[in-house]
């Protein structure tokens, strides 16, 4: 994965290390000042005008010294084969810089693709039922076989069953780690760990050596829904630390989804409180990806400069049933009738062509060319 | 229970009996005339100022000659022990008189009690889970210790569980029928039948020797509902009756219910869909109290004249906390410091209160006398 140099790197470690300066400061200095360089040669006059700064923050930014422990740190992810990926580096997730405090840098073992900005996360409790696993790695599967990357907390239970069952299915996933990305925690994940890291994403803003505390995972666990078109909510107790997750989704104006349990189960009270409380109640993967295709048909056509366009690579059944919807509006049976296809076939490439905001879907299956 | 004479239902059972007349055309008639004897010496003209109804009907009427059928039928009841209780009479429950296609005679098993009006619905699959029995029974044992009528179909499963959790908690209970009242369906809910009749109220609108027909459970399903401020849906199949009843609640502007389940159990499918449409999940009683304790304290409200009075059998904790709150709201922590009174003791009495309409509940437990 490119990233900034070493060199480049520096300045936004130190942001990172400036003390009371967090995401939302972040994004106010490099609003004003577009570079995270430019701001450490910065008078106190420049940085006095910076609205909502507060005075001892931009006495910290001018008085910034610790080079030396910039450098270390830098020193020390390359030894360990950590990428440090800034918020100025076009690498750094679209998805997570839009939130209100994105970090200074994040820390990666592995690497992001560009399709990991189609992600869901999938938490839950550490302390899962059968049920509850098995429900996540249903949901983990049926993601990541659409093509989705499944993002989560790679903690015990809901977690690991989610990142497990992703990798199992030949998918993405990211696991956002609250300690020092360098470390497997829990132990028990040790392998799992390195199978994420081989083959999708681990990810932390701390610095390299970080323990695992708890009084860390709140602000991991925006992350989570900072990185993610929607978060799932697997099984959570009233106390569960994915509640907060499921609170920093709302407010990062991403989707909530629930998956309701047996009343009287205390694992399932916080999923029917989020329901009760608005969260979409998800039974199968379908009730996630029709709550968030209209997100993606509208970033795909945001993205389209003219008319709707097939990838060059598009398979021959795309490319059948797309110009089938390019004169007129087919209900699927029509598609499956008009193509020829099996209907599996174009069922899943309807869908396909939906997600890349190539086709829009009408209420009673209706589809039609995107405009 | 005092019901109209036997003379009195004869018009009502010969406009049940006229063919084409439901119960939108009944409330037609009577809006304008005002008695169901004077409808059968009108003219045909006088009839044929009644928008909306159809000539046909409106011939049926005028030509409607079969009063020895009608004689017959109230000598069947009599025979029976079963009370016929009209849309005129007083005793015929004020809800069911609101919905749009009341019915003209309702046969009764047992009788109706003026707390009846608060009454809830609990149904569900035939085919349930020990869980949703379970599940059943808890609601329904809550319900009724809270003082609310427990109304279902008396099928077997979770209407059976409602009903029989209901007489053991020692409440009221109510079971509609599908077929004629004197009839227990299905057979080994013949006891359970006995002890309905015996303690609340066995209910039909279909007349004396009707069998249980697939046919008529849907039209029975809107008086389940119209009897009652609520339905909650325990289990239900994507094809259940319940999911009728459900809707029927709706068109009738009351409050839907339903209790969720484990994601692959096909008997939760169709609880989980109205939760997504919108019903309330509910895991406890308090869940199902908190929804509809505002029309209560509207209801409570309306029905009085001037302030707030407490009953005259009112307990003697009910009289300090209601003194205690008639000059100024309250956090229930103060109630129950200020009152001297037991924790256990002061919020069974604020519910208590709450239910009559004397007290209003603020957000964070802030309570004050209603006005």
């Amino acid at each position: 994965m490119p990233v900034l140099s070493q060199d480049e790197c520096a300045p936004w470690l130190a942001l990172a290390r400036v003390k009371g300066l967090g995401g939302v400061g972040l994004k106010k200095l490099i609003g004003r000042f577009g570079d995270a360089r430019a701001i450490f040669s910065l008078a106190p006059s420049d940085l006095a005008e910076v609205e909502g700064l507060h005075r001892d923050v931009a006495d910290e930014i001018v008085g910034f010294s610790n080079w030396a422990e910039v450098d270390a740190e830098i020193g020390r992810a390359r030894a360990a084969g950590i990428a440090i990926v800034p918020f100025g580096a076009a690498e750094y997730p679209e998805r997570l810089r839009m939130i209100a405090d994105p970090p200074a840098c994040l820390y990666i073992k592995g690497g992001l693709v560009a399709g990991d900005d189609r992600a869901v996360a999938i938490v839950g409790s550490r302390s899962s039922s059968d049920y509850g696993r098995r429900v996540a790695r249903d949901l983990a599967r049926g993601l990541a076989s659409l093509g989705f990357t499944v993002v989560s907390g790679m903690a015990r239970g809901i977690d690991g069953a989610a990142h497990e069952s992703a990798l199992q299915a030949g998918g993405r996933t990211i696991a956002v780690l609250g300690s020092g990305v360098e470390r497997a925690y829990p132990s028990e994940h040790e392998l799992l760990y390195r199978r994420i890291a081989a083959g999708g994403a681990v990810i932390s803003e701390l610095p390299i050596g970080t323990r695992p505390m708890a009084f860390n995972f709140p602000a991991r666990n925006r992350l989570i829904s900072g990185l993610s078109l929607g978060v799932i909510v697997v099984e959570a107790t009233e106390k569960s630390g994915s509640l907060i997750t499921a609170a920093s989704a709302l407010e990062q104006g991403r989707e909530v989804f629930a998956v309701p349990g047996q009343v009287g189960s205390s694992r399932s009270r916080g999923a029917h409180r989020l329901i009760r409380q608005g969260a979409k109640l998800v039974e199968t993967v379908e009730d996630v990806v029709e709550e968030i295709a209209p997100q993606l048909s509208a970033r795909a056509a945001g993205a389209r400069l003219a008319a709707p366009e097939l990838a060059a690579n598009a398979s021959a059944a795309a490319r059948t049933i797309f110009a089938l919807l390019s004169d007129s509006s087919l209900h699927v049976d029509q598609v499956i009738e008009q193509s020829g296809l099996p209907a599996s076939r174009v069922l899943e490439t309807l869908l396909e062509l939906e997600l890349q905001g190539l086709l829009h879907q009408a209420p009673g299956k209706i589809y039609s060319a995107a405009r």
